[in-house]
């Protein structure tokens, strides 16, 4: 089934494909009354871009959001927001041995095995610029919880992963990979590069923090808060796992060690003197960091040939020569920002209607 | 906000808390004309239930379920299934020391924090005693995709994982830890009853296959197979990470290494020639196995006692002396088994709405 | 589809047939700490309650609600409140001749045609015993919105209507027809009665009105009040219609005569000075009463012998000889309450998930 | 709370306001493999486009729709197809008047009161302008259920209704009414001139039927075909009220006069003697024709000065100068209609998950 729609009262619906006229997104049950301009948008857009550096795709896109519904007078109305991104760089390859052939891993052939059909150019529908579509409503989303600081960094690209003891968050958009760590950045250049040059791919592992949301968000059920935040990241493209807190780390954990001890707090709230849980317990935000860990896999656009059928059944060979990412995981970092920006907003004003 | 449906086309609502009088699920949307008696949920409530060995906690729950609707003459008759399972054994001890104090790691604080006000006894809704709910839904779930052979294990429990070259799916229901690999076992007995007995408690990796899922389930953007199992996954209690395939190993691979190259199999069908991508591809399962992961932690009921402060706000300790499982992710198996076939049922009714 | 479910936040599910062991319903999304025992739900089960009077089906179910989650200690808790009606007089008469044949009017036919299956004991799935289920959640609703006071009087059986200038509210209670106009009950005892003798049945239309429902509620369009309140009502079961404020009527009046100008009143609050618009401009409440008008139909269940077709598909007659309602609109009246109710409480919570 | 999604599995999204620069639509979960193109949309917008005659209004909009994804070569691929309409007839007039004052009977005061703030260009969201969007969605819809066709048509305007015994289904698109009475075309010419010379505006009854629906399409409680229609239909502007078949005429019926006798057909299908249920019998298709009729309110904008207050909440005047519609119900036939097939489509695709 096509679902192109996430959140429960804050909700947003993304349309278009990577080699359409536009993609935008339509985000409805926004509060009214908040300031809300192209500007604001932009700059989250901006950090997604394709182009920006020798170290992702070379596609170039302006990505730039016009506002076509939902905003009067500089403020939102509490209508639906439709949001609209022009494609201008798709460019008019020969893309017929992508229509002829499955590249593996990626949506080829499972979009023909469920539609009996694909849109072949650049991925279609399966194409990560989808995601353009969600940092936008990511931005309006942000809008909804000015209390909450998202925060999101690459930590690991393959096998290099950056020192937590030198953490700077303000480094993070100061160089091409989001790397909160100055001195691994010179070690990513290295190996992005030398991936790049030879057509190969890395993985990576974002790590995302919202500090601010208070206690009380959240479900006990079906829509805990973790598992929101789970389904959010595992529909950005190439992820393949998440975790909350300690995540697998707390399966060699014990009760002891695992343990979120609570004291009295300075000024009257509760002071927590650890954060295994990720911030969240029950399902519910405990009022620390809410904090999550995403692994993207290597894109499956490699230069080396790898075995794959024709639409036929026939047994071929296919290789990616176009412009593509060489660690995709990078540009994941406002994309995974986004989502958890859309997850709090929606659950802020669930909690809302429930709890008044 | 309060949540308790998950599903889309087939849907499932569960009620109910630990010591209250039931609980139990009702399940919407299921196909009519399938056979269905109590007899066909019982033995995977069996298999969930506490106090079968030293093991897990012992509290003693016969798990009966009940079909109070949707069930005629044997078949579903396409309207709801309503199920109930009495509780039997919510022991009147005294919960004044969960009342007065949280309990770290648990959902106390957070309910609190939400509501203010919650049902303490066993942890109310919170409680681990809910998935007994769903485990009875799972199996109808289960009738639904007949194609589908879903199973689940424990594949580490602490620091001690099996070792895959003697996985033996036939020995996982004989032993009290769902364990594919005999010489395991008795590591594992040692492990759990030393720390049952010195009130501690431990984490599991649970790992989960599907065979059967044919090519074509699952959604290209929000309602992508793998979102869906992430977010079913981690609805379950103690869960803090969830992996398709690869998961988070696949940060490491490459390109090359992760691929998964296809070629024409025997009968006109394709094969592939590696699953790192756990039967998933762009959100829609390729035909291979689905597989997933998740991580539990260990629970947070533990003798030692540990700082917290009381609903006043005044510190304090607490320590859990009550009934408990050491390991909570041996009787999560049954339950993530549950929630995939009830993400496959949903996704094959979703796939037979839009595709025919 | 079986959709079994109503409502966006405060949300209800409801389970059960006719001669099933029990029928019930779980409530979700209702906000926490708000009272609630068995005895505020009963006084609407009993005034819905069939078997009271000669003008009712003679079936005496004792209809009593047992609250099995979701509050405690008196109070809800936030998470869904579970409630069963054990069915009592299901009489174990012989149903071959409804089982062999379809009832015109009923749905029996429809539902072997969906599902070639159904479960024909009083209807199954789609006897009214469903609507026990609905006036209980609509109980815990009216808990919900305490500002709100919900009426629903009969106003005309077959072709005799009430006198609106006898319209005494406190009537309406005091005799088996919900009729607020005294005098116009002997007229509709003599016409109900005489259609029982005769096993005939006759329609009735049933008007509810909300007092109390602040400016604001509701949504500019596919949340509007009305859309809203018209698909709850066309859920019960016989009706035919729905109208808001004058409803057909305005098709007759001209923009003139059916303006409700605006003064402002004496409390700083605008003063309407009609209200044709029945409480709801563009789909959001105006503050002024909520009314609406629903058309029941007679029940297709009469002694004459109807002409009809066996399940293989042959001619043959049909006549119902069991208990049943002469006009089962009246029985409607509390059942529309409860949708009103119902609808009411999730728009008020769905206003302060956006509006704050 | 804005809601602007209809639909559970065929789902659209509309936005955009009556003087922003744009209107459009998401539509969801469309089958794959369906030739569209802008050439299917088109003639459904030709009809329902304003300034067509002197009986609408005289805005001029060329309601050219344009796809922006989704399709592809021709073809629907699966995938959300997103749909504008620019608006290209804003007229920049002063709207001082109605930023001021609340019109009755429109929404400007309950947006106010909801929103605190409103869009008062044109009515803004609560703009008639937004079913453009609708009809487009409903254009896609029809190919969704090609075995099904839909007609519309005016039945009454003020107090002036056609004759069925002239029905001539030919005639309905070739007169500015949607009449498929010929005769009384004349009398409605006359009757709404009048009403637009002097400034007034007249109420219409629209009736739709459509032929072809199998039996089986709906659910037995809360998505019943007809609680479908009624809610879509009383989502379209300026509608007061809904009825299926018979609708309110079936409270003076009695069960043997609204009996729909079936016999055996001459095909082996069932053969209906009557269609008082207008072709729904528990809320699930009977394969006889799908009837509804929906009232029209005369529009609110009128030349009368009507009594109203200012946002400040003082007294005041308001008329209508604008181009607007005498009779709104005369645009509201393609709505219907559109609504009418969207509704199909979504039961015909729910129909087909639970029961293949």
């Amino acid at each position: 089934m096509s679902w192109n729609t996430f959140g429960r009262v804050f909700r947003f619906t993304t349309w278009g494909e990577s080699h359409g006229p536009a993609l935008g997104v339509v985000v409805d049950g926004c509060p009214p009354g908040i300031a809300l301009s192209e500007a604001d948008i932009q700059p989250f857009m901006d950090a997604r871009k394709p182009g920006q550096s020798k170290y992702t795709t070379q596609r170039r896109e302006a990505d730039e959001v016009r506002i076509l519904s939902g905003v009067f007078e500089g403020k939102t109305t509490g209508t639906p927001i439709s949001l609209m991104i022009e494609n201008t760089d798709q460019r008019s390859k020969d893309y017929s041995d992508v229509a002829k052939a499955y590249r593996p891993g990626h949506a080829d052939y499972t979009y023909d095995a469920k539609y009996g059909f694909r849109d072949y150019r650049g991925g279609g529908r399966s194409s990560a610029r989808e995601t353009a579509a969600r940092v936008a409503a990511g931005a309006i989303a942000r809008k909804v919880i000015p209390e909450v600081g998202i925060t999101a960094w690459v930590e690991q690209i393959g096998d290099v992963a950056l020192d937590y003891a030198r953490f700077d968050k303000g480094a993070i958009r100061s160089n091409p990979f989001f790397c909160p760590d100055p001195e691994t950045v010179s070690r990513w250049e290295d190996l992005v590069d030398s991936a790049r040059k030879s057509g190969s791919s890395l993985g990576a592992l974002v790590t995302a923090s919202a500090e601010g949301v208070p206690a009380g968000w959240g479900a006990p059920v079906y829509a805990k808060l973790d598992s929101e935040l789970a389904a959010a990241m595992m529909t950005i493209n190439a992820t393949k796992g998440v975790e909350i807190g300690d995540g697998f780390a707390a399966v060699t954990n014990t009760g002891e060690s695992n343990a979120d001890p609570m004291r009295p707090g300075a000024d009257g709230k509760v002071e927590f003197q650890a954060n295994h849980a990720g911030g969240i317990a029950g399902g519910i935000s405990t009022g620390q960091p809410v904090t999550c860990r995403v692994a993207f896999k290597p894109t499956s656009s490699i230069l080396t040939p790898v075995d794959t059928i024709t639409s036929e059944g026939e047994a071929t060979q296919i290789q990616t020569k176009g412009r593509h990412d060489p660690c995709v995981g990078i540009r994941g970092v406002p994309v995974v920002e986004a989502m958890m920006a859309l997850v709090l907003a929606d659950q802020k004003l669930l909690h809302r209607a429930q709890c008044g």
